[in-house]
């Protein structure tokens, strides 16, 4: 019943990757972004997530962008590196030099683009793990991946130490749940990590046996994501839940974008980059193509939300 | 900031539907499945729904099973009678039985089979709505009917009393929560019921704003389910979470059918109707074709998580 | 190498069902549907389909409707009955009352809305042949179903003589390819009837081995599907290509509706009772709830496109 | 009515990538592929397409791929090279590094992990197209990009100049007719080239207005598909589909690997290069991570369908 503690727990922001209007890694937004986060008392950062818009960037870009987060975290709190590519051994390049830049942890995906079953799945893991130094998580993102990590498979994993946590954003309250009781039972050993990266009900999910979240919306709302963590362990579910609905209105920026004419990505980290553009975090809301820009007009959206969550 | 208290809440158990080995249903079963729940303290009966095996049943057997089951409740508690049927006529149809035999409320999910779109299903619920007389709840179960009720349209009905509430089987926490705070925004004055179908995750729901739960697993367990939801209410969720997680184990016993020959309903309603029968609470386990039973050795692994949860 | 001729073959109409304004069958239009079909030299009648709204009728209507239909056919080509329902059971209850009505062959979709799996779909079939008489039809219907049949239980079904034949609305021409071939190999003594239920690729599926069509547009032109066909059966495929181009164009028609307040159904249905309406055939372009009819400025779409295919 | 011959057109196998076991670019079998290729009389070579592991390679070995094809094609047949990266700058990348590796034109796909939408998708393909000087052609793959191009959204491009070819790995048979006869109608003036991906349907597909195909199997018979290409181009329809059938049933080997350890990839790929290994043409049936490659029972499943098509 005394597991070890969570390797990897309370508030890691995925952080947004902020562009110059040329299309590079605006490295001192990026360093104010960082520091921020630091500032507000978030447990790690979570560099080249999907917020970070890792599939839209060269391998430069990567390079650069989580040189930057190393170098301003300055070992401050845990660096998770993704290393998202579509199969093994392209994830494997990522991942050497992910370790080579000073990352403290690494998180894959299952592969995508390739058709594969359980068994090719279980085999990338497998053979990722034994390709690096480094812990490493998976990343379970069924809207992105179209494959979900099945309890089964992440219970094995992190019993035989072969996975050292879970970013969950899959979505799935009721596999999140069996996950948390399952590996609780069979891997109870081990420091593994349950992470929810859905930024809309953290409260839920730490109820239900999260250790913590990677939260988007913690790009814009650190502090607040800080405060509904400690009333979470501390047992104040009444105020976590105040806080959380406070965050869960503020999520509204992502429905600033108008829906005829954008989708998914560039309605969610559009919004994040826009809402830090106007907190003065970062110097432009430019996204990568085949995304867009939010305009005046969505901005203005957005502002509405920020200012109704006490942010402008 | 005083909304009147939802219509339908606390444990709303969907009852399963006990059929003879002829195929018909068991009256008796049936009888002493509902006096059961009522003793344990259930706020609510679900009758025929997807656990009752609705479409597997006549119009004949359903008829006879609501009237068994609103004969025996007496006006205990409210009986939601589910209308389950392909488009709007025939949903009509048997919301004019239900009423007839004298249920409280009435639940439709979307059109299904039928290819439609959120304007078909608008259309669906709002004549719906105005061919009834009883208060009409929307059941939102995309994994049978493959489309998810959104939160406008939900928010958008709530708020002109066209709904009366909805029961969530989505299985998604983020739409759950959003649907709650949007529901409370928009429709303050309504006594809306939002209602959880996840018999595993009904503390975090309750968390994320749930008004109760319509637990398949509350007919083995209704005692637990009452436990949990008195939890929730006077704000002890250490207590509900662990009578969360013990419920959440019990769930196990929809894995008790061999994976390699069954399929959901047949791993769900069949663990079910065996866990029942074990417990000596209806005389078979005999589901409808296509389902099959579970065979003895599927119900021993039934047995044994009954037992490790203290129920035999 | 000598195979039997397949029962059920060439051009087999998926018949809507006119209906008055109040929602009842319009017979007299539904008689003179029939006739116009006979006249043109189908080979089949296929009633109480997708087409034929079947899912949107009461008992009681789709008796009424078969019954005019088979009275109207008066044995000229062979009657195939839809008996469309979730569930076994449900699904012999129409078998039963198509069979008394005088349907000369029956089809069963695989059980929907019931969460289910190979083992649940092979006994659904399995128990329906056992149940009837007729000889029975799979309709392979994913889009409403949400399971594909699989080449080899269709193969076993087949060779054993569960199966009479499968109506494909799969639109996955690599399966139907494949299914062709499987079963000329593996119950090449069946008279097994190989139909394709997508009116846009009949050359095609004829090319890649069916014996007939079901096509929902041969509502509309009937003669066009028999010129089509034998063509086809002729040898004639320069011919075949030119005529389904022409069928194809014609198809458009399920574009009329605005996609903004109208999907499948509504704009499929709805086309051909429009086009039916048009053309002098039926009464009324009346759909049932949840579908709306084609208004004014859509069938004016519909008219051009008629007027372009040269029936009008 | 005169439209311009497609610019691609005939028998276009995608390649596979032969891998020592040292998982490097087996240049030698490599020459030898294609050599083999060039010697059935095929009408260009699709290099880095999905059946060439494009996504399992680095770009290191993606170029030396390429380099090895065009070199030894030697602009005997026009080459095509894949681009298949997540997003657009990265796709530019690779079209870059392709054109200076002296590629005829190059295919890209919709974006995937990304979510976007019609908006996105469309961004995507005109910023390729105004970044690159080669021809570009989409690849319609929804099954690993999770997303089906429009026949709208083809139409539009194909007419506007933007797109010369789509490259149809749909298998939606009724979009393709569709395509087929909008791009005719609408784009008559290019010479834009309608290829079909499905190796078991080319006649169909053919008489459905095909340009020519991209058959994966082509990689092991090319002369077959070389025969079968000229039948429907000379109207000997009737052989054209003796040829398929026979193709069609050698397709078979992808259901050599045991599906209980296999999916997709590893069933496909793994199938072509274990046939390509018994036929001599190269030195290993590798594959790349996380797939495996087929043991020996299965390879000698593999050798049935070899000898029973004439080619061993």
């Amino acid at each position: 019943m005394t597991s070890p503690a969570p390797r990897f727990a309370g508030v890691v922001p995925p952080t947004v990757t902020p562009l110059t209007d040329q299309g590079e890694v605006d490295v001192t937004s990026l360093e104010r972004l960082v520091e921020r986060l630091l500032d507000a008392g978030v447990d790690g950062i979570f560099a080249l997530g999907s917020s970070g818009e890792t599939v839209f960037l060269t391998d430069r870009q990567r390079d650069r962008a989580l040189e930057v987060i190393v170098k301003t975290v300055g070992g401050a709190v845990p660096v998770l590196a993704g290393c998202i590519e579509p199969t093994t051994r392209r994830v494997l390049d990522r991942a050497e030099a992910s370790t080579r830049l000073g990352a403290d942890g690494l998180v894959a995906t299952a592969p995508f683009y390739a058709i594969v079953g359980p068994h090719e799945i279980e085999r990338h893991f497998r053979s990722l793990a034994a390709g690096v130094e480094l812990p490493l998580l998976a990343y379970d993102i069924p809207v992105c991946v179209h494959s979900k990590l099945s309890t089964d498979l992440l219970t094995r994993l992190a019993a035989e130490g072969i996975l050292a946590g879970v970013k969950d954003s899959s979505g799935d309250d009721v596999a999140f749940r069996q996950l948390a009781l399952s590996i609780a039972e069979h891997a109870p050993d081990t420091d593994f990590s349950l992470l929810t990266g859905h930024e809309v009900v953290v409260d839920a999910m730490m109820l239900a046996g999260a250790a913590g979240s990677v939260p988007g919306l913690g790009n814009v709302d650190p502090a607040g994501y800080v405060r509904l963590h400690r009333a979470c362990t501390g047992g104040d579910w009444a105020a976590a839940r105040r806080e959380q609905d406070r965050l869960t209105r503020l999520f509204r920026i992502v429905d600033a974008a108008d829906p005829a004419t954008s989708a998914g990505a560039t309605r969610g980290v559009g919004a994040f980059k826009t809402a830090l553009n106007l907190l003065g975090v970062i110097a432009s809301n430019a996204v990568s193509l085949p995304l867009r820009p939010l305009d005046a007009e969505e901005a203005a959206r957005v502002r509405t939300q920020l200012e109704l969550a006490g942010l402008l």
